[in-house]
């Protein structure tokens, strides 16, 4: 595999309650293959990009089952290490109208969890990637995350390939061990040249607020990550407001040393399942920015992406480029 | 059981076509468990109060089904009697958008309505009780309904339980015989202390109408209640328009001898299931005053209690106290 | 069977991908049965006219589901022939909100394509009828589909069976072949008495262009259009404007020699299936027309049917005519 | 329509569990609709006769849905009286292995059973029929049931069209009201010219034990029911015995005034539905007698229609002549 | 509540492949609840008994459907505790013909196994008990689970409670551990007065095989468990021969001091689920235990719920008394 | 992708109905990916070795299906093409007991039915290759298929990768259109170093029958095989006897130039689907064909896999290589 993006993370199992039921009214919950990165790589596998997979799963029927949803997306699995223990999950709680979803995690103690750096062959997974893409969640899993995460960072380094850090921010995560998730993350944004985050995350990273009316204080953020990310040349963003469970507003915002887009608001209603729009954002993003698109048309990608998501079911967003391509945001008719 | 509610009344059986289906369009149809008194026992003891169910059902698979259901909910369900006999059913047709939901009722000659107040052991389930729930259904079910009616209300009065009662009104019911139903509910009203029910359930009781605007309106008839009934402490009501099967708007209010309050209107979109949410309405309410809540958090924990129904398939809400105190009208993303 | 509407067209498979799923997604389809011509009849049959529907449907189990579907719409199928071949079929991928739907077509040399006028008996089939319906679906099939389409004409010209033709230009059937539509369809209009079509269907067929404000170029290509063809005696249309998947905004319109009305828009949210919604608003015109209706209460019951349309899953719409005659474009509560 | 077969008597909703649950452990049911007569027409129209249904169903979705199933099985349904009232209902707890299904009747005043002869146009259903279907069932409904099968009997005598009679021995609804089947039966099977029912209903309906070793017993019987009824040409029975559940066997016997023929024992496995089974053996043999075939031929398609009934499920046997004709008892691999 | 059997012991959620797929080939699984000590409790409230369990659960959606399942059962759970953390869970892999089920346990960390004996109430949930069931399952659970099972061992002496001990030898659990199975479970032992298990359980107790033939092997057995153990009186046992996935032969087995029963084969075929069959067998002994019965009775009722527990899905047998009296191994035809 | 087997072969669409229901009484089809080659090479990724499918898709929705269950198997679909037309489809109803399964296929004009030899490149998708599979339904598709078939051949051959051919003799195919079926295969297998056929498919091949015993004539029709195909090193076959629809016996025989082994019969109850075993059969094999294991073991991982596919839904066998290994005729209970 040549030109592939390399997603390191964990895949999760997220079991589900269909049809807006509550837990104690099911008899059976739906199934469904998540995790941050896998989601992005998803997403970029479905609009025609090389993708590869570098996590580990259980050598188990439920580890089967992930990689069996990973290679049906079109995303390589051949680097996805196997051994025995457990599979990180996670169960949903669908909402509906003015009672929004809710989630409870049982990730401890998975098998990606519990890995060392050597458990990876990052060497051989990043021969001829054009990017790595990992997320702030996997150092947020405690300091073997942390070692995990700078083990990839360290290899990309070494061998010449672009980072995408998307941050991730999980307060659950990081504050259920002594952590120092500022010093942490800084450190890996370091080596990272496209960042999926907006000025809360930047606030956060470099420790003071920014001011102004909504935009100002987006562009005085993005300049700070800027100053203080040598490497950074992209950052990408979603504002984001909640109406109810069914009807969010969006827009979409691309910050580079030089310039600035943000688009118009679209109103998102009907949602089937909001779950992995912030990752099927940053594939969108990452469609474009391997095309070497302009700030405008990545903006315009990213927000077409993160959209149609919400309207399929899923973590990970299967939709194709010429879907993308024929987004509206004032919406069209069956198309025949 | 010590301090617990009693709820007294049928027990039905919806059917009801899936996902918006007509009935002939269906091959199978979905069961769920309801019934006026049933569906507030249900909310309150999902918001963690004890309740014990007084009915009677058939002595078939269709009763241990509504048995399992009650118990389920955390519902007691030791004193419900059982006998050869029929279940009463309803049929549901599920609306959508501008096609309103429609039911058939097929509850004539049920085990609950062919049973006489003997039939019941009304001293025994009211020991220890902090309120007696009952409904306008149950008289409206015929003389055998009445005797009924008052026979647990006679209970009540000589265990020294309080009572409230919620109107239901159902005119297909009451003239489906030659009935009074005014004489009738103003009698049982006489031992209510609290009341569900709104200006036009007055406007009935009392035979006069209420006029001026609405919120005078609503004033005015909660006042001639508490001179027409003279242990009425608190009267809930809610204001409901129905912009389509989808989206509704609904205020809440709650009147005492000194007080009322009335909530501002809220937008309840994306509706999964319309019925039982007046039911839920009352167990919000009632979960505030059996803590001894003022008005206005009465009020709004109706209000909020009634919305989140909405948002959850089936006819009882189940639907816990930490999910009534997190409610917001405004909306929120999911909880992680 | 006397006074019957005879319906004469292909009958198709739809397979959909359920609740909102893209066809990755998916381990099942939906399978329903439908066809312009044959979603009129449904139509027609479900608000209590005799309908006949003259087709030809395979000897396979396919065709035994396509014609058990008629039969149980209450559509007198005994003319239906059947023989060796394939079924036409269409593959639905289902939108949400601001992802629309997408149809396949797989019909091409299904039985009913490949049939020639002499495998129909028209005259035995239009014995006693009231009126023949067709559509501008069967000419584009091919040259053999013409054939059909103007065999049919015939057949209720020399019966004296007045015919409603609906233009359902398809643009992709046309065009797959070295075709002439407006030729065709102009002369298919000659023996019209009710065409079902926009100005913009007129101006196809005229080969000219409407200009003016909405509503007077509609009323100058309705009067052009009754120029043109000497036997039309009624245009009716709807004018549709997509907000997104679930969320449409329409009118209806009526257009006699003498009268014309338009109603005023209706929202419609929480759509189900746009899917036939066209053929709804058909049935519902010649439901009143066939009654002898004004212009006022046909657009009306255009209206309403075609909106009720949109709130039942499947092609045809099977609602009774009570839920018509009931229904409000201000919503309404649960009916009990 | 001419030269049908008409059936007359009540049609029934029933509600299953499915997949071997009990009804507790259920949150829907299958719907399907049955009934002795109605599946009897239902297997004889999917094998291609002409079937007109004589009944009265409520006005209400359950009885259109009844009808839509009746429509769709390709059975007349112009002649379907609707009037207000409720459905007859029959619940079903599927059983599986050494669990039996089990029936809880929920039939009691159906718009059927409180039909008067009067609700009925005989004459008009009967014109140009070959033969009129009806069953036991309809005398048991009570004094009504007894009124309505002699009308019909009558009017089938008056128009001089034979009947089919099937005993459908029914103890639980004979048993509940102060009836005396046997003189009841013993008049109706007068008027018949073919039965359905085995040596234990002739000796109900004679009052006197066959002796013997099986199949002297039921040649005896036979004969004296061919004595004591004079119009008797044929009596059709099967002989079924029950290893569990899911594997029965069973032969099938016709007995006419010259001759008798029992089939072999067929071991029937993986059932998926055994009600119905028996109509279907009617259909089945009545399929053979309406073309006039002969004794063996005759017990050989109902002992195959029958066989095949268990395979499919839902109350009526919807498979067509082709595959009836291809039955064998030694089993076969997938038709390609 | 008086006279309850009080079950102690873990209550797990079961994740299960529907209708034989494989986990790759699933989009949901099935959620059902059960447990070993939880299994029996079901049964025999099911059977008409008082039963009450003590165990803890999550305070999560998870332990609300827990909660609710054993409700809905006729459990009494008010003695159930609720804690942050894990919910114990199981994965089944459904096999079919002569592929066998698979379970993949994740119940390391749950709320129950991190309990200590502090965390439970024994002495209140004891009072006015007949009987304390608890199972080999628990002290498998690692020291921890050791010092719960001795916890509800001494409670039960010191309450003068008899003791249920179901030997249910899960070597996984043991192995995990540095684990003495034999001394742990003979001091348990010491306690019981009934005893769930077989010859084999008996010599792994004891340390010595049985020789002989099946019979003399087994009674032998219980001899020498009787003599070990001097409180048993009552040791209930199967023999299982397995043909394929749908296809088992059971017999049932009862020892006391003076007497030994043991029921003839059953060919149980068509098996729906066979999880959770031990503890209905387990039920059915204790249901006639608890009534004084004699062993030949008391084996055919612990024979003919654990065969009937074979017909219906989940963990937990729900069939009621009657269904056990009726019950017969050669088989029967639809109940009406 | 080193050492891999190359399938070549067209891929289809499955729709079946689910549960044993008539195509009449389905509102869902179930939806397979299937296909002779692919479901070998199904097989043989499940069991671990790397497999890579060349053919065509179309580029719809429908195609993105089929990749996406070939990804989800582990198969390489990077050489699978794409273009405008339509999918091969059959449509499956399913039997039970002694109705058997019967299908419908829909594959004429397909875009693989439509390739020509130029639109693959055979020279690279077999670079590295082990193994070319291949069947005779390619060549049966027509003389286009013929020359995709050997084009195939050649370029095996002219890589010098090794051919496995399964004849897959489909009658319905080869009449179609004007073929000489034993010529081409003739051919065909002049190049194969593995077939899959018995004795009736060498039969056809030599045009001459072979009498004796069953076992003789099997390896008299093996010997004659051998001296006709110079490259031919491996005979594999089944021999199958349907006992009804959930019911088959089953041996497996392979025949070598030195040597045979032919397995006992085992009976495979409980079928779930039986499609796609002769390819199970194929993959369990080519598993021991490819790691040079002797007659017996191959023969029994044959029969192991087919046996194991008849459990489990869908064309392809994904049982991973333990379940493989540890199968038993045996029987065996619940693994835990």
């Amino acid at each position: 595999m040549i030109g592939h993006v390399l997603c390191f993370g964990e895949v999760l199992l997220r079991f589900a309650t269909p049809a807006a039921r509550l837990t104690v009214q099911c008899d059976a919950l739906d199934m469904v293959v998540g995790g941050a990165e896998a989601n992005v790589g998803a997403g970029l596998a479905s609009l025609g990009h090389g993708v590869r997979m570098l996590t580990r799963l259980p050598s188990s029927t439920l580890g089967d089952k992930a990689r069996a949803v990973l290679g049906a997306a079109g995303v390589d699995t051949l680097h996805i290490g196997r051994t025995a223990g457990r599979m990180g999950l996670y169960f949903l709680e669908s909402g509906a109208g003015l009672r929004p979803s809710s989630i409870t995690y049982d990730r401890a103690g998975s098998v990606f969890a519990n890995s060392a750096p050597d458990d990876f062959n990052f060497a051989s997974a990043l021969e001829g990637a054009r990017l790595l893409h990992l997320s702030g969640i996997t150092p947020a899993l405690g300091p073997g995350g942390v070692a995990l995460a700078r083990a990839a960072v360290a290899a990309a380094n070494a061998a010449g390939v672009p980072i995408c850090f998307d941050g991730n921010y999980r307060a659950l995560l990081w504050d259920a061990w002594d952590s120092d998730p500022r010093s942490i993350l800084t450190d890996l944004m370091q080596s990272a040249t496209v960042m999926i985050g907006n000025h809360r995350d930047i606030s956060l990273l470099l420790g003071k607020p920014f001011s102004g009316d909504a935009s100002d204080r987006r562009r005085e953020a993005a300049l700070a990550a800027f100053e203080a990310f040598p490497k950074l040349q992209l950052i990408a963003s979603t504002a984001r407001h909640v109406v109810n469970a069914g009807h969010h507003r969006i827009a979409a915002r691309i910050d580079t040393r030089d310039a600035a887009h943000q688009t118009a608001e679209v109103d998102v209603t009907g949602i089937v399942d909001r779950i992995g729009t912030g990752d099927a954002f940053a594939a969108g993003v990452l469609h474009k920015w391997l095309q070497g698109a302009d700030t405008v048309s990545t903006a315009q990608a990213g927000l077409a992406y993160t959209v149609l998501k919400h309207t399929q079911p899923g973590d990970m967003c299967l939709i194709g480029p010429a879907e993308l391509e024929a987004f509206s945001a004032s919406g069209g008719d069956v198309r025949r």
